[in-house]
């Protein structure tokens, strides 16, 4: 199956212009029959095709008695019956060129060891068919353009622009009921993933990136089967698509396999938040934000970079907690210019704040128009990127006159007509919005959400910001693919030192200056070659804590070089099971400074990842570390390194140097490259990294090979 | 004006049986006329007063010509004329037994300096006449039960227990409509606050505890004006009635005076986050939150302490997502009984997971029964302290089958009465919330709160807990009042170290060993008594930061006590200013262990507040500190140790020793009462404080008088 033929067959499951029904019945009771009545009720103008060997009919439409007697190249069988029978069924529907299947039934991999034969069954049916399936272990799947319900929803939701992947059957139902709760703008594709044996995350948002109705992809997983394949999708999709996330399942420990050192200082789910930020995948903490958020994604344009959000407001608690909201949520305030305040105040008045939050208050009781009046006014100042309207918009009539009806309906067809004329992003905010008047839908329909929560609004207002800057750090970021050395195997375990250096160095990450030497006459020229005091360390592939065993000693000069191999030469012989074979490692002392950690680490779901955080045993417990999927710029190991509380103190904190943290940045890019050339790599620990006036400088290294 | 007159003239402010409308307009465009209308149209049965010099009437009500031709003892006037007005106003209604007013103008101490003026004459105006005021520059004030609508909504909500006290006037509108949007139990008390200038959220909360039909009180808050007073009422009130807080203005800085040293540590919002929790105030960050979380808090009753939650559901996602909010809530899963699991497995089959989450899936389609069943076992399981029950809850007859809306209607009367039946407290989530089925009805009328989000079915959840463990933990708390001791006045500036730990010691802080030695004689035999090493440090009411200035010798033994002596006397010589009259304290060294601090000062706004945190510069760059009202107990100070990021640490993390938090517990609790003695506290630092295997020791000593 070439990449051509795969989009074909997806484009055709996801947009079937025929379904098949395999197990339909004639029972009320049964799913086969409600399928069926599903389909018919949506209104879906295509063939519906029930197949059961009793043949007859239902609901009016014959039944095809087996699946050979199926018109060649229907598009989508949803498979109705019981796991066992699964296989066969699929390799008859590959046989009739059907695209693919949704299968429903249970009892696969979920059931645990039950289950697995059964897995490995219909793994072997999907190679033989070439059938591509949505499940099993599904609740189906929903096109709404074409009016294909393989759910059996209450309602066909309304067609819109936002798709949804979901692993919950129960989640699509309250998606659907949030976006009725917030008159939605609508749904192209809703699938259920189930166990994903075949179809996966990755290739459904590669596939929906492609449909022009939609705009952009709310998804719902407790599982990413393939976390690194997803990252790779999820950077080009976003691109075009934005694709906002609710993860499942993040406090259920020992849910991925730990990561030995990563793994105590920070849980897996750190990983996974900051390396789908990395990719530009929006995430969402809350169940009731997923839809709102991807509502505002797919039908707002996206503030221009480097603006701030200007708040427009009928009444100060409104205004004040929405300035905490989006405060907590990072998003800048837009500083306004003399003259968009000097214009604003000729709208709203002498005794109005102009500074932002704007209060239309007084103005806006008796005048709705304000509203419009002053949207126009910031749409024409360079720093507002969006507009955050909030308090009672539209609902004047209800909390003051009826009369103001017809002036509120008239503002809400400006503020859309403005919205099409400017591009300026703009998102509201109104107490009365589950009253669901009709300006609001005026809005709505104009491509502008009014939503009822501060907070649901600056969660839209967040995610737009981010995603907008985004775009604009990769447009910035060096994209050639980075210079990657030819693949190293790493020794199996720890590697002595000096090799770990020497692994690195070859791979394109400046270790600093540090000397191998073999016996007490190497060590001594190393110390004099290095013309300074200079740490003496055990070289070993053996020995993991060196200065726990006397491995290590530090500020040795010329002259004291031969007694510090000697001390560790009898601490070697000494050990349990004594050390015959070993060398040394010199390093010239380094000025003390901040204590930093870079690490790297194979994660079982998103590949090579990086690490950088705090270093020392303090603040480790104090579990400041950040993450990212390798490779990476130096542009996005800066915003990581300025993502951690050890940041603060980089800037030049009380008596500590100033570090330069472009250099930092460089190093632990080039690390991220680094790591794509090491076949095997299990764990790299630069521990500590001394940060000071002079640089950046790898006093511990520790590199693992799997 | 004695307690009990102000208990009387409140509650008649709040219960009115006779409005007078000062001001009252017959013209439909003022607000004169809107407060008439509202409280015709509320249905008031009480008498409504218009007063107006021109007479006649409004909305058929006879007109008072002026506030002397009223009837004696009318409850409250509503006060619609401007500021300037006001005073006079009042003294006239004082006249007349008037015992209280609503005062709608605004032009007070909003304005700026322009309004200083007028606050002034309408604070003398208080004293004068004695009538106690809401505002100005209020919306008003509405009691549900008696239908006295004093702000002019458009509909008067239900009546019910929450009352509500907030700043804003359209934060009144929005916690209405929230309520309209979950079918919310109602309210019993609205007022918008204004200005305080009279009443405030203290006073208010006390009065509105004494009403039963109060049973939770919603606060949005930007600014307590009496921020100590309003701690010390909700410690009382919240004994009996649960406070829910939204603050607003959190992130606006300069807002507060600035804390010296303090605030460069953490912003004053975090000092009123704890200290507010501390008093068994429930604080949500979120303006949707308030509302639900008001409403679980007024109706269901607490789980008893040291339980955990039940998550009954009847699908995975929602079970997984109430799961992970949960866990980031910090409420515990019951870990249910064997007996609770065989139970549970002969209602749902052996097939259905009945760890917690209990997953009623494939049982619940069909029988919605199960749910009253299953939490008929819950409730008899003592570890279990709640029950949240989350999905498609009373609406199986919209998803599935309309055939199944009887049985759904059934199944809700029977959890209302298990409910009362064994005082379980539940909570329900249902995606179809927003559908409004009538079983959801019957859970509310019931007392069961349905909401349709899962994170404020949730965050209920949590306060519910929190309040149980508040209530509990109190009551475990001693609570004599602590031993004080008799006021100190400090000296005003820095003190000396040895005055300062003198100080200290009298109110009872332990401040470890020390010694003050005159000259270098006194320095020799304090060595020799302590018999160890020591440090000798300058002791000097002058100099700030003596280690910067030579003014500090480590590890000084009995022979070296001279020239460490001398070589601080050179050093205070060549100070500029030279330090000519100084003393020395002597200390024995202490092991290495975990730098901690422990900080005292008066917040502006919540007075006399400790700190506890990590001490050293690093990690003060970390922010790892927390705050308490003083004066509390060591239950409280555990509590407070337990949240910050060292304790980790303290329990002997890695190589570090493992510390006495007992011990650190009651000497920070010592640190709460002692403070009460000083009548001129600025700052107390503890900075930093050793702890290691041998105690507590507090290094560096800094006490500061205003």
């Amino acid at each position: 199956m070439d990449y051509h033929n795969q989009v074909t067959a997806l484009s055709r499951i996801l947009e079937p212009h025929s379904v098949a029904i395999i197990g339909a019945s004639a029972n009320p009771d049964k799913r086969g029959y409600q399928i069926v009545k599903a389909l018919k009720k949506a209104g879906y103008a295509h063939p519906i095709l029930p197949v059961n060997p009793r043949g007859g009919t239902i609901l009016d439409l014959p039944v095809v008695s087996d699946i050979d007697a199926l018109p060649d190249g229907v598009d989508i069988a949803v498979i109705v019956r019981p796991a066992e029978e699964v296989p066969d069924i699929l390799i008859q529907c590959g046989k009739k060129g059907i695209a693919g299947a949704v299968v429903l039934a249970h009892g696969f991999r979920e059931r645990g060891d039950g289950g697995s034969a059964a897995e490995q069954r219909l793994r072997d049916a999907l190679v033989t068919s070439g059938v591509r399936i949505i499940g099993p272990n599904t609740s189906g799947m929903l096109n709404c353009s074409v009016q294909a319900d393989l759910i059996g929803l209450p309602e066909l939701p309304p067609s819109g622009p936002v798709s949804v992947l979901t692993q919950s059957g129960n989640m699509i139902l309250s998606i659907v009921e949030d976006s009725r709760w917030i008159n939605g703008p609508g749904f192209d594709i809703i699938a259920g993933l189930g166990n994903q044996t075949d179809l996966g995350y990755g290739e459904l948002i590669e596939e929906l990136s492609h449909r022009k109705s939609t705009r952009s992809i709310a998804i719902y997983s407790e599982c990413l089967s393939d976390g690194r394949g997803f990252l790779d999708a999820a950077t080009r999709v976003g691109q075009n698509c934005p694709i906002v996330m609710l993860r499942g399942g993040r406090s259920i420990e020992g849910r991925r396999a730990a990561l030995s050192h990563t793994g105590s200082i920070a849980g897996a789910d750190d990983i996974a938040l900051k390396v789908l930020a990395q990719m530009g995948v929006t995430l969402v903490d809350r169940s009731d934000e997923l839809l709102p958020v991807a509502a505002l994604l797919a039908t707002s344009p996206l503030p221009r970079p480097e603006t701030g959000i200007a708040v427009l407001t009928d009444g100060g608690g409104h205004a004040t907690l929405a300035v905490d909201a989006l405060s907590r949520a990072g998003v800048p305030l837009a500083t306004l210019s003399e003259d968009t305040k000097a214009k604003l105040r000729k709208v709203l008045g002498d005794e109005a704040s102009v500074e932002n939050p704007i209060d239309a208050a007084s103005a806006a009781d008796a005048y709705p128009d304000v509203f419009p009046e002053c949207i126009e006014i910031l749409a024409s100042d360079p720093q507002v990127g969006l507009v955050l309207t909030n308090g009672l918009f539209g609902a004047y009539h209800i909390r003051f006159d009826t009369s103001l009806l017809k002036a509120e309906n008239l503002a809400a067809e400006r503020i859309v007509a403005l919205r099409n004329a400017t591009g300026l992003p703009l998102v509201f905010h109104s107490c009365y919005a589950n009253r669901k008047p009709e300006n609001h839908d005026t809005l709505r329909n104009g491509g502008v959400q009014i939503l009822p929560s501060i907070d649901w609004a600056v969660a839209g207002c967040k995610a737009l910001f981010e995603r907008a800057n985004w775009l604009s750090r990769r447009g910035k970021s060096d994209h050639k693919p980075p210079m990657q050395a030819p693949p190293v195997v790493l020794p199996s375990g720890l590697s002595a030192e000096t090799t770990a250096r020497g692994i690195l160095q070859k791979l394109g990450v400046e270790t600093g200056e540090w000397s191998a030497a073999g016996d007490a006459d190497s060590v001594e020229s190393a110390i004099s070659n290095f013309a300074k005091p200079c740490a003496v360390k055990l070289d070993s592939a053996v020995v993991v804590h060196k200065s726990d065993v006397g491995g290590v000693r530090l500020g040795v000069t010329q002259t004291a070089s031969r007694s510090a191999v000697d001390s560790i030469a009898t601490a070697m012989a000494s050990h349990a099971p004594p050390v015959t074979t070993f060398g040394f490692i010199v390093t010239p002392m380094v000025n003390s400074g901040v204590e930093l950690f870079v690490g790297a680490t194979k994660d079982p779901v998103f590949g090579p990842v990086v690490l950088f955080g705090s270093g020392g045993v303090m603040v480790e417990a104090m579990k400041d570390v950040t993450f990212r999927a390798a490779p990476f710029s130096p542009v996005e190991a800066l915003d990581m390194i300025n993502e951690t509380r050890v940041a603060t103190i980089l800037d030049g904190f009380r008596n500590y140097p100033t570090i330069d943290k472009q250099s930092l940045a460089d190093f632990i890019s080039s690390v991220s490259v680094a790591i794509l050339s090491m076949k095997n790599l299990s764990e790299l620990d630069f521990n500590p990294i001394i940060a000071n006036e002079s640089g950046i400088h790898p006093v511990d290294v520790r590199l693992v090979g799997k």
